[in-house]
């Protein structure tokens, strides 16, 4: 199941209802319950067995859970005010519950946003959905559909460093660096807020950053282009891994939670940690150069677990 | 795993956030975006093989997805204006995919609410989560505490026809009134945006007459006596079950999304189709009586379809 192909197709529609300034296609929803102040609203699930093992951690799963809805609102340049929990899980115990909790909240005190409802229902997987509403001055929402020709592609942190992390879960390494950036991801909440008035148009990099770039290119109606020897990556990654395997992760790894935008490399002089990695063609089409020849990097999408 | 002891024990800590009028614990949230007007967010889940069997028809399935969560907005006395989807699903064909988002749209068109998001994850079973935004006059938000001592309590409609249908589906009964009560269940919005100013708590009645009231007494700090034959049946459930099966139903079976509120009966003067069913007391216990005699009903909540 292609989950942009599902929601184009089937739940795509019109929208003509009064307040809806942005619907069905970015990181989040822009509404404007009243003039002056627009709303962010996300809301994103996450699966045992898909999007974490069944033996994982509680408080992980929490804490993501959390984080991987604030990616979304830090994507929108909005601020996270409140959020909501759906969860589905078989009979539990105390502890894992506790847990549970334990990692939301701590997730959740770190932006200051209340858990303000809920609701759980038993299931025979663990299914822990998130929304979340944050809120941004009236129409500077951060989109993905800005980006303009000469623009120059940007992206925070580093990337490849969760599925690095994966990688090394997978072959029963712990307490590493990456395993954190995997199992605790932060999200760059202060850097979206930074980038309003800024940046011309973003997104998360949660479905690893060819794919989650080419969305934004369409969302946009421009092309790209990619200098992949400048995408950053940490020490860590770059220690543990030859540079076939980590471009792979950075390219086409999943779950950093970084920022992908564009802008004018003027508008966001002086913003610390963000890395010049390509620019905005007027063609349709992403096009990766590496050391000066074009290359093909196979967009894998999401990294399941199972 | 109750749902209540669960939320109580693990997620209902104290929230010091801005703008968090009530959190945790009613039918929705009350949040104060800015000073005017208050706004509702609630959040369900509609598990495969839990709140609908495996082979259910997927319209349905998306139109009650919808449903449950207006009747929530209702018994807050909002009016629903947006909401976001988290469907969690093996892989379905296109067909099923269509039928779904059909019913989902029909339930949606009937309040003009507008779908503005969405996350689709793959999962063994289908989960659908559907979280509603809806808006509501500042400090008018109908909550589950404000029953007084003396305050009349009324059901609005008829309850029981949900379990009495869904009796009648699993002996294999199908095109019946009652069927259609379980399956395409009708949000009482106007009824509680007509309740607004009048009552004072309301609850929705989705897990069985007795359990919701209980919650909106323990809520309120009072007891209750209901009057067992005054709780108004439809003709179609006295046509199909004897007095005991449909009393049963209309006590302890769940998913009618009628309202159960309180208020005196000179403020809700001239609202049709409600029923004075028993009063709030200085105790802290429900008492049922029937033709005089105190009753004993097992208050068990939701009718699990597996």
């Amino acid at each position: 199941v292609d989950e942009f192909e599902l929601i184009n197709r089937f739940f795509d529609r019109p929208v003509t209802t009064p307040g809806v300034v942005t619907g069905i296609g970015d990181d989040g929803a822009v509404l404007e319950p009243e003039p002056g102040r627009d709303q962010v609203q996300v809301i994103d699930s996450l699966v045992e067995g898909v999007h974490f093992p069944a033996d994982s951690n509680a408080a992980d799963i929490g804490y993501r859970a959390v984080a991987v809805n604030l990616s979304d609102i830090a994507a929108m340049g909005a601020r996270p005010r409140w959020m909501t929990l759906a969860l589905t899980l078989p009979q539990k115990d105390a502890q894992w519950l506790a847990d549970f909790a334990d990692g939301l909240f701590e997730a959740a005190a770190e932006f200051d946003v209340a858990l303000v409802g809920g609701d759980t229902t038993s299931g025979d997987a663990v299914v822990a959905t998130v929304h979340m509403t944050g809120e941004v001055e009236e129409g500077k929402a951060l989109l993905r559909s800005g980006a303009q020709v000469g623009d120059t592609i940007f992206v925070t942190g580093t990337v490849g460093d969760a599925a690095a992390g994966l990688d090394l879960l997978r072959r029963g390494v712990h307490d590493n660096f990456l395993i954190n950036r995997v199992l605790r991801p932060s999200a760059r909440i202060d850097m979206g807020c930074s980038l309003v008035g800024r940046a011309s148009a973003a997104i998360d990099v949660s479905d690893g950053l060819i794919g989650d770039l080419k969305k934004l290119l369409d969302a946009s109606g421009v092309g790209g282009e990619l200098d992949v020897e400048r995408v950053p990556m940490s020490d860590a990654v770059k220690s543990c891994f030859d540079e076939a395997d980590r471009i792979g992760f950075a390219l086409t790894g999943g779950d950093d939670y970084e920022l992908c935008f564009t802008a004018t490399p003027d508008a966001v002089e002086g913003i610390a940690d963000i890395t010049a990695v390509g620019r905005i063609t007027d063609g349709n089409e992403l096009v990766c150069r590496q050391d000066g020849d074009i290359v093909e990097y196979e967009d894998s999408g999401y990294r399941h677990f199972q």
